[in-house]
């Protein structure tokens, strides 16, 4: 899809009429998009999604289609249509960089635009972050389960479209999966490829030895092969080291074999037995059947002697938590050249927002390097550069002082007046960045089950502006 | 996205590559694509993205950039890459109409060609059908569950991705809701779209009632407000209360409120005695907040005062349940002209896969127009037109006679020798046409929770094949 300016829901185009009709769409404000809640239970997530989002952005224009159609849906004034023919977006977005290990209530990306242009560029932003954040933190989870095996992102055909099995492939790369299935994801992001065989495959031979052979012989140097067509332990695997034995005879070695079924535990167990015993020890085992990051944990746990993972359905739709609830909260709007902070008020308080133009850092321990905490401020705030009180925003009796640290500013620029002045990393050094990262969290917060909460605090400046800010609306 | 060739499973490539090597790339085959499994523990599934499949179906091409990519991914010979190049789907495909109530193990779409062009195309094949079948039936269990009621799809920035909130519109709107908020699927499928304003519009005014009427100015004939920004009881609903009171004097109406956080049923009800109350007796109450069919269910149980259900997150990702198990097995491969039948044995006896060029039929009974029962036989077979006796696939002691029924062929053809050789109704008609069928279907097969289980059968003939193939195989 490429002209995503139609992407959007119809109250934003709706507002921008009611805004034009009020001589207000020019407003000046700020949106922070943020999570509440990482996915599937995770103690982190990895921002992912920002490289479409930029393209987006720069190549916002409606067509006269779209203008014709909009027509045909309300009658909107002329002059609202024309503005929309000239429409572009004008504004500055800071944002996190892909791969970013991000918490709950952290601004990933902040935009500061007409209200007209932020409120157009919410939903389709959105759908972005949302998807890809949400794989990318998913095969994070999966990788870590794996604990340093290959993991091979499977999933396409049931992927929620072919753009989500895309974009999908390229997050759980950035997440830290080593190759995927899917060949226009290998293509277009140079992400590496990996594919076998099917069962038809073995069924259009007259029996499983000739399929396996046929399939050697067209890839001598990649050949892993599907065992479990007919019967995994009576003839699959038989046959796979019958071929691998002769391979290795004509001194070239056969790769792997591939688990599709059948309790993995048992038959890994098994069929790695029956392979070394074969003096195939070098044959890896590739397991694939409805995993996930539990599964895989508990199949480790009991030894299973698997060192492949392909990871399909569970990953690609991240199946047990399929979306992430990214928002869109407005945080402040121009007057006289001023921002004035808002917030947006709700009976339960972990909902309500962090008003004003802020700025996220994280501090990093000087010694160790590892994080200790990170700091949403206002962005005309200077942060401490030796000692800093940080306390809970929810129950500020609770405080920690740290020391001895570097901090580090997480938003950047990313649009200057509607161009793009960031390019994006290559996809490799956005999954090393990722990976690098979470090398440095604390095993706690990166426990699959019940983690450890990260600190994420606000300032003192901030959390006074929001309490005054909760009074006066409260009033 | 447009040239979809290239999303597809490397091993897809890889098998036509070893197909190519043995010379039997051009082996006719016929490949089924069924489930095993409707989504959300639903009785019935309505079948979709058809269209798209056809579309992808014609346009099948590798480009020149394509055939680098692949040199660069493997060495394949260069004439199996001269084969790419020149790449055609030729065979033939016959399909359910989209719309269609369908349930496990019926052939959706049985595809005969060479199993190159068969294997090729089963990825995107099954990401469409899995994604749109997927969100359709969910579409479907939530128009069921608001009996009545107007449904809005309002998913977009909670899809994954895009492209998944595109065709999720377009299979919402198959499986029976009314419009959607995704104005890109509103130009291009006709589907109404709809939508009103956002918190944020309210915290650009000085104070709610500015906003409200700001939007109603803009609007006048369409004014929904939503109530919730400050305060839904306190605040909200009396403003809306008095801008709709307002309206009225000026011979306009207002449409309805919008609630979007709190207890839906509590609020609902209480605003809808504060509309009464003041005479506001025809403006609805429009709801949003995390809502599926078994809270909508709920909701309705404890008399809501709700008449419009806005669903985001829920339906356009299927979210307790976000992928279909489609899947895509050999049934048979050509030699010396005549179709030899294969199947696919398992451990599991319900995953055993029926064997041979394959038609469904549907009974219907003549007085009722009820549909009484669906059977699976091979094409060849005559399928008798006054009485016939079906009986459980898996305990053949099950029996029962029907008579006085019409048949129904559900499989039809789409693609003859490669090319399109079916329009696709309307979305409208395509709608209507699975709203007329789930009308028929008893409310048993309908019901959310552990629904009754229609009956799929095997003709005889379908059996009988099936055993003495399992027998062969077992041997």
């Amino acid at each position: 899809m490429k002209n995503l300016t139609m992407s959007t829901d119809l109250y934003q185009i709706n507002m921008m009429y009611a805004y034009y009709k009020k001589g207000m769409d020019r407003q000046r404000t700020i949106f922070d998009v943020f999570f509440r809640k990482p996915p599937c239970g995770s103690g982190y997530a990895i921002f992912a999604g920002l490289d479409q989002v930029l393209d987006y952005i720069e190549s916002i224009h409606f067509t006269e289609e779209d203008i014709a159609y909009l027509r045909s849906v309300y009658p909107y004034e002329e002059e609202f249509l024309e503005i929309l023919r000239n429409f572009r977006f004008t504004g500055n977005i800071a944002a996190m960089k892909e791969g970013t290990v991000v918490f709950p209530g952290e601004p990933l990306i902040r935009v500061e635009a007409q209200v007209s242009e932020a409120q157009l560029i919410e939903t389709a932003m959105l759908t972005m972050i949302n998807h890809q954040t949400l794989i990318a933190t998913k095969a994070a989870r999966i990788v870590g389960a794996a604990k340093g095996d290959t993991v091979l992102e499977f999933g396409l055909r049931r992927a929620q479209g072919a753009e989500a099995g895309y974009y999908g492939a390229r997050a759980a790369y950035i997440g830290g999966v080593h190759a995927t299935s899917n060949v226009m994801a290998g293509r277009d992001f140079g992400i590496p490829v990996k594919g076998t065989h099917a069962h038809s495959f073995v069924q259009l031979f007259d029996n499983e030895l000739d399929a396996f052979t046929a399939y050697s012989e067209a890839f001598p140097d990649e050949t892993v092969l599907l065992v479990d067509t007919y019967d995994t332990l009576g003839i699959g695997i038989p046959h796979a080291i019958q071929l691998g034995l002769a391979m290795k005879e004509q001194g070239k070695r056969l790769l792997g074999i591939r688990l599709d079924s059948g309790d993995l535990a048992y038959l890994s167990k098994l069929a790695r037995r029956m392979l070394d015993e074969a003096g195939l020890t070098d044959v890896a085992i590739v397991a694939s059947s409805d995993l996930d990051e539990r599964l895989i944990q508990d199949l480790k746990n009991q030894e299973a002697q698997i060192t492949i993972w392909g990871v399909g359905t569970n990953l690609i739709t991240s199946y047990d938590c399929p979306a992430l609830g990214g928002v869109y909260k407005l945080a402040a709007v121009e007057k006289d050249g001023e921002w004035l902070p808002r917030l947006k008020i709700s009976e339960n308080p972990t909902k309500i927002t962090n008003p004003g133009y802020k700025q996220v850092v994280r501090f990093y321990d000087r010694t160790s390097d590892k994080p200790l905490a990170d700091l949403i401020a206002l962005a005309e705030e200077d942060i401490p550069g030796d000692k800093i009180t940080l306390f809970d925003p929810l129950f500020p009796h609770k405080r920690k002082t740290i020391r001895n640290y570097r901090v580090k500013s997480l938003l950047q620029p990313v649009i200057e007046q509607g161009h793009r002045c960031y390019d994006t990393p290559s996809l490799e050094s956005i999954r090393a960045y990722a990976q690098e990262q979470l090398t440095c969290f604390s095993p706690e917060i990166k426990r699959l089950i019940n983690p450890h909460q990260y600190h994420v605090d606000l300032s003192q400046k901030l959390w006074d502006l929001k309490q005054s800010l909760i009074h006066q609306e409260r009033e």
